[in-house]
């Protein structure tokens, strides 16, 4: 798909992250096209407004979209517009929140987090239910927000189902459901329906969608259909040092990822080149996959020796150091050769190093 | 300067902010030059390294930048980085700080700022001299920081003797020096000094130097040349939701700015700007040029169906609705020719209005 | 008043602060009396739910009480349970709250402090009115709560159509209307009103109603009539380090503050001692009262040698080093006689001294 | 031993809380003998700083010791003294810190907990050092302090070996030790140690020294050794809304707490009113005690049936729905007849329920 823009003995391309890849052309020109003479700031420019309605269309009536630069803004947003201050967020174990915002959650919005266990990175509805026995105790913090990541940490995917089932059990407490969606296109994509379908149709109050890792220079959006959380989110968007001046250009780079289904386009790609490499790698003796293959992260054990000489080759990331289980990530420009180049390295390794 | 990326008729320029205006095509051309291949991401890639070196030669030897989003971004991670939970900022009542930040110095730094009266936006060291007089109190905070826009909020800029002074007093004190350099590039140019002539030099602990303002796309810098505070500041700019995943992109803009002295060409002309600007409307009878024209901005007051009419035909704000004062600010790609057609403007409403 | 429990050559009594006083004996009483067998710890006892009502009769029908530690604690609740994260307070520029709660509106509440010029410590509608020209503007803090301190720092006490005034002003722009009250009980003492009528009554929202510069060992209650405040309280109350587990203790202590109206003898007598202080001491030459005496201090300038000299035999504090202004102030168990020694001690040093 | 202020028939009393029980007598007439004349308010009189230097004596040499109100008041303290923003605390599971403060580390202090497995509340050296993998990782909060709670939650106590193995994990890494000490004087007497031995040279760099589960009114005091923390604990304990005016009420009490080893009489009779009581009920059939009885709690598990029954004539709380476990404590008022009447009571239950 991106083969394109891709020059075959160009720069080396891995599978550490889909944020080390690089801006979709189509972003970068969308930037470009609107650097053109001069606009209100904060977005109080009529370019950024038209893009809004777009996230509206795209989302659903009367849902609104604020543009932010990073994830971890995103997310401690969405606890910054939720929580009061004895309020928490159930989450999973592995929830980014809880695990890589730096303490943002806690030091930033001041939210405790009540971490769940998961099957593969997805709460269940018991897991949930059993966090929630102390209500009105004065001692305990309140759960308010049910925090889903959707595809998770270990690239799975919540079906239509288990996000319904979690949202009805949350919505029963009185609490409100955010999708942390920094892959949610991924998740829409594997599971074929639209951003709407996949968030506020299925259950979400509140989404953090990803674009950043989709093929954006930066920037994620906010997204919410409760007019109450939508009248808090200017001034907390601001105060939470996410409101970008030259909000054109962050607008621009939603424009592209809107405009033609960029976001599907660019996230079904990556899924398919993990779906390609857990097919090419899977059946190797001496690789183990260990997550379901859901979306465009590949989680594997191999051994220790294998992982050495390999890295020395492509960048990827250990995830466990006490299992010794590795992450590959593909990205929009993962290309087909990539993979196959870098199954056909793991073969090698496996031969050279067992 | 700009004249070769403007179209005689294209689209309309005003006065609004510097923050109106383009990306300088130098620094989009940047973005582009670095979109190819895979780079670790958080600025953990060689070329972000790169750039981090050449800030070390534009602010001195052992001085470290840290790139992040934006302004209130830099403004607020300075305060975290110095002020432990009882310390307390000490800055002018017009500072960005005390009136723009949406509250993100309490809110997210946790902490007090000691607002000074001050002479066109410049404290003096008798208004700060006034403010320490609590130390070891323990029912008042303690002032830690002070902190100096310049160039200031009004337009106006410190001399270096000014600076050195207000450093001195701080200094004896225990107290660190922060630059709110949203326009230090601003000031550099009107004083002749380099970047570390006009900050580490002139006295300064801390730097938040701007880009969004002088052509970036978003972007700022925090520069510390204190090891303890360079060792705090990883840590606090991911938890301060200021951490980009894909570094280079905000690494390439500086690149850029900092390439060729960008950074001085395109100041340098926004200031000439506002000086053509004062001269053309600063002798017309019913404008009062109201503050110094010493960087990018002209303050005045004319008269309010003047101003009506104006605002009609160009973007500007109204900065004190007690007084009716009025901003005009210049920017990199304010020509001469927006400059001349404002101006004969302004004088076509004096005479139709007044 | 206090003359049984003294004894004539007995322990120093200064003019420190009504803080530097005794537990009133009738409240080491009451005390004693609920020390006796178990009872439910943080206020789930039938006793304190007794002197809930008790404070339920006192501020009127709906209001609730929660008992809390210390002043600084009972106005930061007061701040968290108001103020949205990008929510102000407006106060005089000496309240308390801006100058010695130690930072804690700021780091702990997390809120923007707006001080607003007074009049002897009194804010003016029109001071107020001036700091409310930015609604809507995400840029700026929004005014949440208006703080008003009576009797204030000054000595000063807000007559109730100043209160009704200030009130009307903040709630017709959707504020609410704290009162510090941790000196209400001189104040009512002073305009003849029942604590109903001087805050509720008065337009307050919320109270800080002190207890400890009255005679208590360590008490402040914070008062509410809405119901989403008495919602809130209890988990801000526990989070806020201010939920004491002996609370029958706490509620003893403002069980007799309201019985046999101990509250409005202590302070009545306090503000008698005050005025009695200024009638002995302003027409001395070389004293000047600085401030109207309305409540329990008195605020005045003398020769800086004669403050030295008064100082060796009477401990009181310097309120302002620059002007040299000092304050007295007197408390429930200042006698005549401490007054009437102490105005001989001024009248002594004055001669040697001048 | 509290046999001389009992009456036979007098108040019930249950084995919900140590904090349901009465104040000390010898507490009380502490309060009672200092309450003469003035003294400044804020620990600044000479009765403080004494009391202030007991401290000294029995926590050893440079110690330094901060009255505060309540538990939570200490422990957040402790946390804010020692935490910078991206600094976290590894403690149990069970810890009152991580269950029982109402959010108020992550609100209050900003710091994220990282709770880790326990064995009947005390944490083990390998669960601790299972937390320690991400040093210098800018995505992950630091570990900074290792929160104890000694006596623990569950009734236990960390033998001299095991605080000083922990200890030594710690400082190896640069953590700090914290004792949550609300029942440190349980501890100490159950292992035949000073409050020094216990503490300071048992590893503790802070201590949570608690009063009023002992027999205080109300009082805790955090307790340092390290000059630095000495240093910000008067701002923090000020900002932290601890800080009390009438401080010579809370330094009697400690007074008296320390004067004669009242905390040790306490605390070691508390603690055999538990191993009597677990005496008396464990052989029973039907009453399974689920922990080691170390201090002054007994855990068991009960017919749901004959835990209604009996909690119907006693107080007490259940500790686990989910499980049905319950906790009795015991307190320095407990009588031995109030513990064979329980027990007689259980016996009763079990006979008629079951």
């Amino acid at each position: 798909m991106a083969a394109e823009h891709r020059s075959g003995d160009g720069p080396r391309r891995g599978f550490a992250s889909d944020n080390a890849a690089t801006i979709h052309p189509e972003v970068l020109d969308a930037i470009a096209s609107v650097n053109l003479g001069h606009a209100f700031g904060y977005g109080h420019d009529s370019y950024t407004h038209e893009v809004e309605r777009r996230f509206e269309q795209a989302f659903g009536p009367g849902s609104r979209a604020f543009f932010v630069f990073n994830g971890t803004g995103a997310n401690v947003l969405c606890l910054r517009a939720t929580c009061r201050p004895w309020e928490a967020a159930i989450c999973s174990e592995w929830a980014h929140l809880n695990t890589d915002e730096g303490g943002a959650p806690e030091a930033i919005a001041g939210v405790k987090l009540l971490p769940a266990a998961s099957v593969d990175g997805r709460l269940t509805a018991a897991a949930v239910a059993a966090m929630l026995g102390r209500e009105g105790d004065e001692h305990a913090v309140q759960p308010r927000v049910l925090s889903l990541t959707q595809s998770t940490e270990l690239g799975t995917v919540y079906t239509l189902d288990e996000l319904l089932e979690l949202a009805a059990l949350a919505h029963a407490r009185g609490m409100l459901v955010h999708i942390d969606g920094a892959r949610l296109a991924n998740a829409c994509a594997a599971l074929g329906l639209s951003l709407r379908e996949g968030s506020f149709d299925a259950g979400a109050d509140l989404v953090s969608f990803g674009g950043t890792k989709n093929g954006l220079l930066a920037g994620e959006a906010v997204v919410v259909r409760d007019p109450a959380l939508a009248q808090a989110l200017p001034y907390l968007r601001k105060q939470s040092l996410q409101l970008a001046s030259k909000m054109r250009f962050l607008a621009a780079q939603f424009d592209a990822l809107l405009r033609d289904q960029l976001w599907l386009r660019s996230a079904a790609h990556a899924n398919a080149m993990a779906a390609r490499l857990a097919a090419a790698v899977g059946p190797l003796e001496g690789v183990r996959i260990t997550r379901p293959v859901q979306a465009n992260g590949v989680f594997a054990i191999i051994p220790a020796t294998v992982r050495a000489a390999l890295q020395e080759r492509f960048d990827f990331y250990i995830w466990d150091e006490a299992t010794g289980e590795v992450r590959w990530m593909c990205s929009w420009d993962t290309e087909p050769e990539d993979v196959d180049a870098f199954a056909e390295a793991v073969a090698e390794c496996l031969q050279v190093c067992t």
